[in-house]
């Protein structure tokens, strides 16, 4: 099997499962135990979440709170974030944004929705006229998890701010944190992670945020994370999540060029005249979305499944729609828009995985067009 | 090491975990994801739900919809019913019920609280008392997870409804499901649980409603959780709840008749002149919780851990309070406040561990005595 869906998940590092593991043996005990063992477990916690904020950016600046997932940690960030008047996001986020940004107009914040370029970019100056005095929050998105386009958040966070510096920036980085090179800068106020995209597991997120933001608490009740997320901290979630950040940003430099190599190579391999490319070049090179003329992109992920090769249709995550609307949003011409496939990459990827995946895609494309020739 | 803390969290099973695992390795596909090892993962997710389901009540009238936490299950359940009115609680809730209640002020919801009996059990007359026409919802705990005290919740959501038909019956029943053999009833619209208090991981927990009753979102994304709770599934912890709780449900009758021997057993053995009980006899027979004489129960924890044995104070997930909410709330003398122990147990817990614990917490409490008169 050929697993090119790493946008939608990633196969835990089987290594930091291992690291992880005690903490669901002999460290099972609860962090707000006072007794040396839950002490311990404590202790363990800050150590990770220290070396999760040091990728980032200045730890001292910098809060992380431990959520269940990246769709947590949007939405706490939102909520939280908003207040009457309106937001401002983009056409091109993952639904955890979109959809509570759609949520909000039950909440007395008007949404609003900045067009995207054709790779799925936001428009940036258009985004900018959406932000006036009365936004409270603006939300990008910082790799399009469906085309991998990447939107600068720096300089539009700091354009943001220029116009409206008592807004809230937010950032969706699911798809880029260790995967991008980056820094947070003093104009992000809030950003996403997620474990389970970098060898981590599902059911674990985080939220970072400027220290001296002051933000509502999204969970009630014990008071963990600094009482902004109350619940028995996932200890063995964090701990995985943290030993699987660590490997990843160990090797996130050259993973990052030797990954573009093989997007480029795999693009290269794909049939011009059955492919169009829709991830930018300079989009992360981790994802490499196409879309095939006239063809149905569930149809042809079978058959690529069916020829061991794993790839995705767009967002995992909105899969029961059939047509994306973020790659609506991108203006994708309607022979295409039906044929999208997302190869998705990890560092465990390899050359021979890519030959692989370009040859049953062309060959699946190939099946198709013959059958629906013969019906 | 006898650990005796086992309302705070419990270690989870080895063989659940072992069971689990799978999805942390070559199961570890998104449930979303449309080719088979997806599917397969959406359909382990669908029988795991099942089988807790089916543990509480008939399947086809309940719903069950996994969360991150019992905190997260509580603050969904409350939120989502709580409406311009008032809302109805007790003074023995967990801080997850308790603060959001208190949250619920900024929410133009009065929230309103019934006085507990000295054991913890909620004085059900004044609580009928508080709820009138204006009421949207009500939550009651079902264990007190500090005394042990067992609320009769079906029957008072039964006089709940009787009284106003229209409010929402919520219950936490994080301390008692896989403990209490229990059947949900009509009258009770939501009902909360947790993983990692019967042998599952923490970061794993559920919210359990009526099938008719309609619900908002607490978390909104890619709509997993049939809309209600969006964000990736926590495959691994969610598999590795279902193995707990199948374990925990077997034995169940088993287990509460030990237990409450072990229980009774350990109160007998307790020197009378020192230590007041304050669990209720009818109470869950997995908590036995006292109050020494003029101690501090804090101080008594480290010196009984320094013996081997690990106890709570308390809630642990309040221990950063030094008086209990809760405890407070049950009229605890003045001598006594301060001197909370809580021995909690788990299946595992042997007639040994009992004994051992009875020596150490009378030879910590004569010892303290000691230090006391010797300063």
């Amino acid at each position: 099997m050929i697993y090119l869906d790493n946008a939608a998940t990633t196969r835990p590092d089987a290594e930091a499962v291992e690291a992880a593991l005690p903490y669901l043996h002999e460290q099972f005990f609860n962090p707000s135990a006072l007794y040396s063992g839950g002490v311990a477990v404590q202790g363990e916690l800050r150590r990770a979440r220290a070396s999760l904020l040091s990728y980032l950016g200045d730890g001292a600046k910098l809060e992380l709170v431990f959520t269940s997932c990246g769709s947590e940690a949007d939405d706490h960030a939102i909520f939280a974030s908003a207040r009457r008047g309106n937001a401002v996001t983009t056409a091109g986020e993952h639904a955890a944004v979109f959809q509570s940004f759609t949520e909000l107009k039950n909440r007395n914040v008007e949404p609003r929705f900045a067009p995207l370029h054709k790779d799925g970019s936001v428009d940036i100056d258009a985004l900018l006229t959406l932000v006036d005095e009365k936004t409270t929050l603006v939300s990008v998105v910082h790799v399009n998890n469906e085309t991998g386009a990447v939107n600068d958040i720096a300089s539009i966070a700091r354009a943001v701010k220029a116009k409206n510096p008592r807004c809230i920036f937010h950032s969706d980085g699911v798809q880029a944190f260790g995967k991008l090179p980056f820094r947070l800068t003093n104009d992000i106020d809030l950003y996403s992670v997620s474990a389970h995209k970098i060898g981590g597991a599902k059911g674990t997120g985080a939220l970072i945020k400027r220290k001296t933001l002051a933000l509502a608490p999204y969970i009630f009740g014990g008071g963990q994370e600094g009482g902004l997320r109350s619940g028995t901290e996932n200890v063995f979630g964090i701990m995985l999540f943290a030993a699987a950040a660590k490997k990843k940003f160990a090797s996130i430099d050259a993973d990052f060029t030797r990954l573009k190599g093989y997007r480029e190579k795999l693009f290269s391999l794909l049939e011009k005249d059955i492919f169009a490319r829709i991830s930018p070049e300079d989009g992360t090179p981790y994802i490499l979305t196409v879309a095939a003329k006239n063809l149905r992109g569930e149809i042809l992920q079978r058959l690529l499944s069916e020829r061991g090769v794993l790839v995705g249709t767009g967002s995992a995550c909105s899969s029961k729609h059939p047509t994306s609307r973020v790659i609506t949003a991108c203006g994708v011409g309607k022979e295409y828009i039906n044929g999208v496939l997302r190869f998705s990459f990890s560092p465990q990827t390899t050359e021979g995985d890519i030959l692989a995946a370009a040859d049953a895609a062309n060959g699946a494309a190939r099946e198709l067009y013959a059958r629906t020739a013969r019906s």
